[in-house]
């Protein structure tokens, strides 16, 4: 799917009054589709998001891993299908009964917001594994390139993006959401479906670092994310917990380190 | 609540290193708080959100307002306490039978993420009232003034804002979250609380707008709402069908105006 077409659709065209310095002028602009994707697993209603409509695939994948610990392997058989009202997306998983005992009541998904109770909401991801070093040198290779691999966000200014980069930083995937965590899903699901170890590397994502970023992060078995923005203290608490690398303010000449800086190699 | 001690708090402090043009220092860095917020219709679990913790009586009304349709007046009574995994706010209704019904099963609150059935995820507001007029230079006004409003975000960099603006741009309130949705839930909240109509001026927020924003803002009785970042197709599109004038890129000297563009005086 890395190079699929269905990365490069989810544009649509309006007309609008751009107005720059006082001067007003008509002209068509292009904007970030946005859909209703909804997700059942061997046909029982599971849950639906807003999402950018390319890379479903990823998606439906990289969801299931990071929200219902369900690995590729698991997963027998994709459908995707569009419908009047958005994307319907049915998951067949080898052990059907095993995946429905696991639906909480109530608890519908995307993230945490789907929860209807305050318990059922925290969770605690195992630890994570060693993982390898990441340089401040290979963090600004990636941010120097990862425009490029944003074409959608170029074209619109709307989409987030989510990239997988190689110890070197070199980027060997990218994402577009409208949404951060779906672009983390997706990213998730693309790396599970080109054999990708989520720990030869790192992940780098042009939003901020919420707890549900730092969770999805840790469910995927990667060991080092870093973000544009910043993390929230409850992301922060997480990744110190399980062992996850968090590193925000990801920029040219500046990074923050702010959980296990033993795989953080400062110098460039 | 406009100057209440919850507005500031919601702040917390970790150890960082900071790496800057390859020197790394430890200090003490401001994050963020973030927690999840359960909310319940006379005793019935409803949703639950991360958000940050300031605020949290706006955000009760607001989102009562916004995904449920509840008018203040139909509140009789609000209960917020804390618990170990995060707050709990129950809301007593003016008719139970009648707010329960309206929960659609397996719809569990926040936007449209809760939902499982693809049916049930987009909603169709009615249309918004004639509304006044709002100037470039009323919009210019606002942000020039919005990051002194935004102190959680001046320290952290982590929240969005969402403000009410009079006619002439001054900011009459503003809300700051985590979550962009929430935000904009707070705000309507207050402005609920305090009496101020969503005709008389506009909201101004420094998100994308997304379905779900353009959703909030008719669904509150807004008029214009003016994003400091991109929308997204499906959001220009309910602005058009509801009667809601959508600007985007709202910046110094530059907006976009995306749908109804009769309220918008674009001369300065």
């Amino acid at each position: 799917m890395a190079d699929s077409p269905a990365r490069r659709e989810g544009l649509a065209q309006r007309p609008v009054l751009d107005v720059q310095g006082g001067q007003v002028q008509g002209r068509q602009d292009q904007l970030a589709e946005e859909v209703p994707v909804a997700l059942s697993y061997d046909d029982a209603a599971f849950a639906v998001m807003m999402a950018s409509p390319g890379d479903l695939e990823d998606f439906a994948i990289g969801f299931s891993l990071t929200e219902r610990g369900l690995a590729l392997d698991e997963v027998v058989a994709l459908d995707i299908r569009p419908e009047l009202e958005g994307w319907r997306i049915n998951l067949r998983t080898r052990h059907p009964a095993a995946v429905q005992a696991r639906t909480l009541p109530g608890r519908s998904g995307c993230g945490l917001c789907g929860s209807r109770e305050l318990e059922d909401v925290l969770r605690r991801p195992g630890p994570v594994g060693q993982g390898g070093l990441v340089s401040a040198r290979a963090l600004e290779n990636a941010l120097e390139n990862l425009q490029a691999g944003q074409p959608l966000n170029t074209a619109t200014g709307a989409l987030h993006a989510a990239a997988w980069c190689d110890p070197d930083g070199r980027l060997l995937l990218v994402r577009e959401d409208i949404g951060r965590h779906n672009a983390l899903d997706k990213l998730v699901g693309a790396m599970q479906r080109q054999g990708l170890s989520p720990q030869a590397g790192f992940a780098l994502i042009t939003s901020r670092a919420s707890y549900e970023i730092a969770m999805k992060a840790a469910a995927a078995g990667m060991t080092f994310i870093a973000a544009v923005s910043a993390p929230t203290a409850l992301a922060v608490d997480l990744a110190h917990a399980c062992g996850l690398t968090l590193v925000g303010f990801a920029r040219p000449g500046r990074q923050v380190v702010y959980s296990h800086p033993q795989r953080y190699q400062g110098s460039r």
